[in-house]
């Protein structure tokens, strides 16, 4: 198949620049090292590929992502990252699940959710879900005394992973990691997990990363120089082209997220606005009708999500077809 | 069922906000003068409440929408605003369909795709899809050559429709209308649609309204003091309190769309950051764990597009669960 054939919009991912995203990951945080994040393209045949780079334990960041996971035999080893205050879902699953609690109530919906394994998620600088460090210590014993096992702790330091500035970059993480590693100390257990793509190569504090975006990328990390390729992109065909020099191809807010600002076109043509179904762009050089483009959203998480499927390509040529298997709550 | 059964984050359908904005739209502009626009909800449940106020001819954007109708047994007349390179779906369809079309191109797979009636689309000032208003005679004439009906013209103000200064709105409205009259004289035909629900109640030039968001409504319309209600909303769980005064519940990027800007939340509290599964939050007044909160987005047409379900609901009851049917192309 072609992909002329494919109906637009289409999300595509690059198999070469897919597959050099892999290899690169898994040379530079090989197996256990690196815990995916399944959330960044909610997807079990690319979390497929991810394992056969060796990586067996993954991080999600809904129960649905968990139970995905678990029914497609890779639940050796799922953090949930998140809080959730009604785990019994996850506590009937036939895998091997851990879960992030903060509070008192997190701890006891692990509990009666028959949830058996967690972890404390420890608060190191983005105003998001996480213990104070300083109550990391007090929340482990509370949930031992309940029962659980508690593997350790995580921490996102999501308010440093995009800086475009490396050294900042690295300051912030730092000083997080050093707020995670203390906790940890208070905690215990073999886990300290953290991170991200935009730190994987930087944060040596976590001894495993839950890096998601580096299997297909955006153009948000592209700013940051990391050593990983562009692989997803939207396929989008013009259905009109003015007089006035731009043109409009038929791909827009419901096939794109829009968050960390306008898509790039791969081309270099300039995005002048987009709307729900389409994008309008004066062409870099010329665009027809029935031209196709290929779109770049900024921010890959939420714009997979939007699709049902992606479609694996080598040049105009469509490898394979993926289920978006993972959407939903 | 009462809300709190609900998984969330989860679409929320106030069923008396809703009641009187189809009330209100439906008394304003009575059956075929409201074409309602299914982009908006993409759910023929939904739809059907519509067709029950009077209105049985419709406005969608995508083919998927085209098809999903017709299945529904709404397809008495169903306009697909948009141009397609490939009708042949829509050609096949039990239903009545009429294409867009702006170029020699669309008019030829209107032809070839089996699709019987077209409008000329015409450029009104959205840089976008349409034909140049002066060129609309000339490819109405090609498309009777080509044996299809033209049923008359369609220009989308939507430069105009969402501007808070209602006496800018009307001002470009109107000079967007002449443009499309005049093409209109040159093109004959029955139809001269447009509009929105941000200029239903100033384009009387138009003969037709393509109106969609009225029935939902978002906090980008809500700006512009119409008399429709806010009925959408996005249920989500506190599942994380903060001693630094902000709170943390379970909805983010994948449950609502920021291109229009942050959501807001039903009781005013203030949102500080909106990511992949969270929303940041400082409560006005407070926020324990295990609250839900009503978050109300800002667009809510890529919003909806992201849900499988809407729930409809009378204070902490829910009523009905409709399928949005509609999503992908």
């Amino acid at each position: 198949m072609r992909i002329g054939e494919l109906v637009t919009p289409a999300l595509l991912v690059d198999a070469d620049a897919f597959e050099h995203n892999l290899a690169t990951m898994a040379l530079a945080l090989p197996g256990a090292r690196l815990r995916p994040h399944v959330k960044a393209h909610k997807c079990t045949a690319l979390a497929q590929r991810q394992a056969g780079k060796g990586h067996r334990s993954f991080t999600c960041a809904t129960i649905r992502e968990v139970e995905g996971m678990a029914a497609a035999g890779l639940g050796d080893d799922l953090l949930l990252a998140n809080e959730v205050l009604d785990a019994t879902r996850l506590g009937r699953l036939d895998a091997r699940v851990t879960l992030a609690v903060d509070s008192l109530q997190t701890i006891e919906a692990a509990v009666k959710g028959g949830v058996k394994e967690v972890v404390i998620d420890v608060n190191v600088g983005l105003p998001r879900c996480g213990c104070p460090p300083d109550n990391a210590g007090q929340l482990a014993e509370m949930a031992r005394s309940r029962g659980l096992t508690v593997r350790g702790v995580m921490g996102y330091e999501g308010h440093a992973v995009g800086l475009d500035d490396r050294a900042l970059r690295q300051e912030l993480v730092a000083a997080s990691m050093e707020l995670l590693v203390k906790a940890h100390t208070a905690v215990g257990g073999d886990i300290i997990s953290a991170g991200a793509t935009g730190s994987y190569d930087i944060n040596t504090w976590a001894n495993e990363i839950q890096a998601g975006s580096y299997a297909l990328m955006d153009t948000a990390y592209a700013k940051l120089g990391l050593p990983f390729k562009q692989a997803l992109s939207v396929l989008a065909t013009v259905i009109s082209a003015s007089t006035d020099g731009y043109a409009v191809a038929n791909c827009g807010l419901k096939a794109l997220a829009m968050d960390h600002g306008k898509p790039d076109i791969a081309d270099g043509s300039t995005v002048l606005i987009v709307s729900d179904e389409h994008i309008t762009f004066v062409p870099e050089t010329s665009a027809a009708i029935g031209d196709q483009v290929r779109v770049l959203p900024a921010h890959v998480d939420p714009t997979v999500a939007y699709h049902q499927q992606m479609h694996v390509v080598r040049g105009d040529e469509v490898l394979e077809s993926w289920e978006v298997d993972l959407r939903g709550w």
